[in-house]
């Protein structure tokens, strides 16, 4: 990498307020945003102001940070079903990516082992921290176990943004890209846009840019076009919910690079840490998808694309477990059969 | 059908004027151009104010006639090698469709055939007027022919725009879906917006939705995702050239949907008339695909979708032979082995 990007972290906890870089204005704009009550996390979260399962994750914690300190009531039980309404709340905010929820419940727990209601926002603060930092290191495992998996590999092909503002670190897919950069090994990274709301094209295309890594940017529909081209040797992407058998719920436009990679001979990897793996469902078939407003589909930043006809603008899609060669985690790669490595090495996190 | 879209002829042709409707503002503006020159004819066909390889040819056609009216020398010689130059300038407006090279030297042809320079206009006119009325017979027999095979499927996904303003009748694969619809047949169309010149979203959406058809607009990455959700029966799409071996070169993004379809198993559809049938090709790794400028993804409409990155911006791609399950053509259904269906109806038309 010639140059770092000049970022702040996308969520910066200030003691008594969040502040947040507007991921829906990157990156014709940089604009930060004070988030100082939940309503406002939520907002952020569901608008994708904050974007990027981990980047959720971390926001959503920090939210239950400020629920606690905006609670009038010392007294204990009191505190924590407000505490209760606060993470409930939150975790409404986007149905899909686990990393959300897992933050929450983890904050909400550590404000509950509080021993007055006054300790309560205080404990959580730590623990919200402690998230954001684990996040950072995982990210950085991730980079360099998907460095050794991907040695050789220079052309990929990764979809939406998994990067610096995705993540407390330099990211899932994008560490892996970002560690083969930081180690001198040759890289050049085919970005799909990701219509509707162009997470690719500006934000991934936009950071690795700015990093000095080669990027060529497609639309979407090429990908099976660069494919048969020999302009990909490897697709690497992100996750926001892995359930036990592997299944991958991320930005919708996954599947479809997974089936043509699959149809070319060309690896899938899916990178992302432990906390985006769900113990609590078996399959990608009881995991809800999230839709969004049909004005996503009908514009494109302030162009509007159609007419106003009806719309289908689900958030994400499922990859079968079976359409993916290796996940990418912090703690190592895992491989098929899924439903034993994924199984094991949650037992190891839970020891 | 409730409602018939209030739309002229695409290319209508004024006895010494070409008037085109520019398609690169629909629907937000239903603007008319005069084009009355062959500068301007190849301009218009080079931004794309007229699009769909039928509607092109035809374009390219009445753009011979113009040069031809132009030409100042009444001397037959001169007249002939004045016509061939402009013949070649249209023709390199655009190199993949194969109607615009067929139509450019069927009429130019004709004009040959006369006995003095005078005569050269009138023959070329009657001549493009003639592709034009074919163009809309066969149009009206790829929609009947599609209707008795798509006997039975009601949820058609299609790519790009392939209707009225594609072609010199109401269309090539939208022909089938108008046939579907007028015959009071089921039907509901699933688009794909077909990034990055939103053909699918601005067009295809607006006129169906104008026809009283139903219509769903997906983003193209959302293909896969709608195959898996049982959203697709099957896929119909139009052609820009097709080999004699069957491979087709289609909008960019065509290729993804064909191997989704593939994978589903859902039947891939090819609608076309015989005049996008290539006999000089043997197959699709010797069709030149056009290289589109860069800003066409760098921005969406009007709305910068990314900083100034590297793009791969092909205008089409190639869908082999082999994920094609049949051509609907004006000649009736060709099956596989393509080879052999494709040469028998091609000598057909030749005898």
């Amino acid at each position: 990498m010639t140059q770092e990007p000049a970022l702040r972290c996308s969520v910066e906890w200030l003691g008594d307020h969040i502040e947040v870089i507007d991921q829906t204005l990157l990156p014709e704009q940089q604009q930060y945003r004070r988030i100082d009550t939940v309503d406002g996390v939520v907002d952020a979260i569901r608008r994708m102001v904050v974007r990027g399962a981990p980047t959720i994750g971390a926001c959503g914690a920090f939210g239950v940070v400020l629920g606690l300190q905006h609670t009038v009531s010392s007294d204990l039980p009191s505190a924590i079903a407000s505490l209760e309404i606060v993470a409930d709340t939150i975790v409404a905010a986007r149905p899909t990516a686990v990393d959300l929820p897992w933050a929450v419940r983890r904050t909400a727990a550590a404000a509950r082992s509080a021993a007055s209601g006054k300790e309560m926002a205080a404990r959580a603060e730590k623990e919200a921290l402690a998230i954001q930092a684990e996040g950072r290191e995982s990210c950085r495992l991730i980079g360099e176990y998907g460095r050794g998996e991907l040695a050789g590999v220079t052309k990929i092909l990764t979809h939406c943004n998994t990067g610096r503002l995705a993540t407390s670190g330099w990211g899932t897919a994008l560490g892996v890209v970002y560690a083969k950069a930081t180690a001198g090994e040759p890289i050049e990274v085919l970005v799909s846009e990701t219509r509707p709301l162009l997470q690719g094209a500006r934000l991934t295309a936009w950071e690795l840019s700015a990093a000095g890594i080669p990027v060529t940017l497609i639309t979407d529909s090429m990908s099976g076009a660069a494919m048969a081209a020999g302009r990909v040797e490897a697709v690497v992407v992100g996750c926001d919910r892995v359930t036990r058998n592997g299944d991958t719920a991320n930005k919708i436009g996954t599947y479809t690079h997974a089936v043509l990679a699959r149809a070319h001979g060309i690896p899938f990897y899916v990178a992302g840490p432990l906390t985006t793996f769900d113990p609590d469902i078996n399959s990608g078939a009881e995991i809800v998808i999230e839709q969004r407003p049909a004005s996503e589909v009908l514009s494109c930043g302030g162009y509007r694309t159609a007419a106003s006809v009806p719309v289908w603008n689900p958030a994400f899609d499922v990859t079968p477990a079976d359409l993916i060669t290796a996940f990418i985690t912090d703690r190592g790669i895992l491989r098929p059969p899924f439903v034993e490595s994924i199984a094991r090495v949650l037992e190891e996190v839970r020891v």
